[in-house]
């Protein structure tokens, strides 16, 4: 960055007022945005609303040494999206709060708003609120995403039943992986500042890890096609995690098949180069920010040839347990090991 | 506390079930809390929604040395009430994000919520959702709350007219002087630990710093008078910076005059104790969480006699600038000087 502004500078509302230039208000559910006690909104007839928060914390959810500002920005209301998707839900608006350390510039606050204001383009979301203050640590990022759905319409975790098929978006283990690929690069870089971290040839799980996109378009084509998920969740924590509470919360349980898990190429690749098994990458990776969803057995026409949908199982009755299905047709039961937070 | 239990032993979800169990969901509004990707909710007809969220960092805004968990817990949701009513809205359901360093045991974070489901229980919200994650340094808390206000009551504040009233609900400088008192004990404290230190003298400045309460009675008195403010803010930085918002959104001058700002007299006291100005302390002490707002001249009558209510001076033309006027009838342009949180 060529300028560098101290934060003090231009103080908690002179930064308020040079993010507030960024934002347009695109949705008509806003009223008022950024700049008074609160965002007032007018909740649109015939829409639930749905309501979600995440914490992206400095050193446990990012390291801003290979995770450029912007990303971040991104990131964040990405997987908040996410979660709003996750509900079947299209998002409206977003609240934000931070809280930024001495030793950020206004520039970089700036580059860090451009992610966000980005992401809230690419979503259609508004920017309506938040709040700045000061930390003693590192960054710390909260958003808080609105959405709506139609009435009644909004999918839980809960509403799975025996027979449903267990489906999941895109491919799973990129971001995991993508992570491993910074932090040995992190710490080549560690031992010796001169080197040039080689980050070219991983292209794909690099941009999965660092720039996630929240599944709307599947949202939009499962209401085109007329499908309405019977359990919906994200994969945050890793598939096996998500399975099992799906699982837990619609009292059944399911069977998983680790040759349908979808994989990309590049996803493969970097795995063997670490050694690592490719079937635990994708159970057990996480941040992959996919859905995981169920649907009735009669929707499997108006899924089975969609190119971002994979049949990954179907859900069983309660006393089958959750299990995970080999290759030789042995089942296992599924264990998650996906993030421990504490 | 007597028990202490490592939050690794119950995990991130362990945790999250235990909170879950301490809830209890009363608005119409709420279809579904937490335990899902997000919350369910169904605006309710005729009503707008106001949305607000605030960051309270350990270290910055609170200090666990004299501050207990119970109390923050309470504070985090009345001063985002508190932006609500600055609304004229009434809060209906609030998300909570944590971050939490792992010297916290179980038992500390359920004091915190604890605190906060009391403030809750008293303002009528629930708790619809949160996140929780481990921190690299102490605590953090997130809050988000939503209210709702009859369509097209909300109050901004940008809607104060030359010659409305300018009014302050009951008293300032308390907050101030409460984190006055507990400095001071601290720094006597840590310099001799053997010290007890002195507060049962301070019962009301304490309070009013400690666990400060959102004027939501107010708003509903407003209401049961008929009266609509044409402008409001609470008082979070200072009354110095809350009259300068006010103007410079509406487009206004104001003349607040000294001899009215309205002091407790155990404010008074700790003021002399500590040899501070208490017209400085009421106009730039911060954190009193009182409101701030305007009515037109016609509504005079309806809350002179308002026992919360005071009328600390009018709101002028904006080439007039804004005033403090003493009790020698001189007027002097009004500074902020409220908290700088960089």
């Amino acid at each position: 960055m060529s300028d560098i502004t101290p934060l003090d500078k231009v103080g908690e509302f002179g930064l308020i007022r040079r993010i507030q230039q960024t934002v347009t208000l695109r949705q008509p559910s806003t009223i008022l945005g950024i700049g008074d006690d609160a965002a007032i909104l007018a909740p649109q007839p015939g829409q639930d609303m749905v309501v979600s928060t995440d914490l992206l914390i400095e050193g446990v959810h990012f390291d801003l040494t290979f995770c450029p500002l912007k990303h971040v920005g991104y990131k964040a209301v990405a997987v908040n999206v996410s979660d709003v998707a996750a509900m079947n839900g299209v998002p409206t608006q977003i609240v934000v709060g931070l809280a930024v350390g001495a030793r950020f510039s206004v520039e970089a606050i700036e580059e860090l708003y451009e992610g966000m204001r980005v992401a809230c383009e690419n979503y259609h979301v508004d920017l309506v609120g938040g709040d700045t203050t000061a930390s003693r640590g590192g960054l710390t990022i909260s958003i808080t995403v609105l959405g709506q759905v139609p009435q009644g319409q909004a999918v839980r975790r809960s509403g799975a039943k025996p027979n449903d098929l267990l489906c999941v978006t895109g491919d799973l283990g990129g971001a995991f992986l993508g992570l491993q690929v910074l932090e040995r690069e992190k710490a080549a870089w560690t031992a010796d500042p001169e080197l040039q971290p080689e980050l070219e040839k991983y292209p794909y799980v690099l941009q999965r890890q660092l720039r996630p996109e929240a599944r709307m378009d599947v949202v939009h084509e499962l209401r085109d096609l007329g499908v309405v998920p019977t359990s919906m969740i994200d994969i945050s924590d890793g598939l096996a995690s998500e399975v099992l509470h799906i699982c837990q919360q619609s009292g059944t349980g399911a069977r998983v098949f680790t040759e349908n898990l979808p994989a990309a190429n590049p996803t493969l690749e970097v795995a063997n180069e670490f050694n690592l098994d490719p079937i635990m990458c994708m159970l057990n990776g996480g941040e992959d920010y996919e859905l995981l969803f169920t649907v009735p057995l009669t929707d499997h026409d108006k899924i089975k040839n969609h190119p971002d949908i994979t049949i990954i199982g179907h859900i069983t009755e309660k006393a089958d347990g959750v299990n995970l299905v080999t290759k030789a047709g042995q089942a296992v039961p599924l264990q998650a090991q996906g993030w421990q937070h504490f």
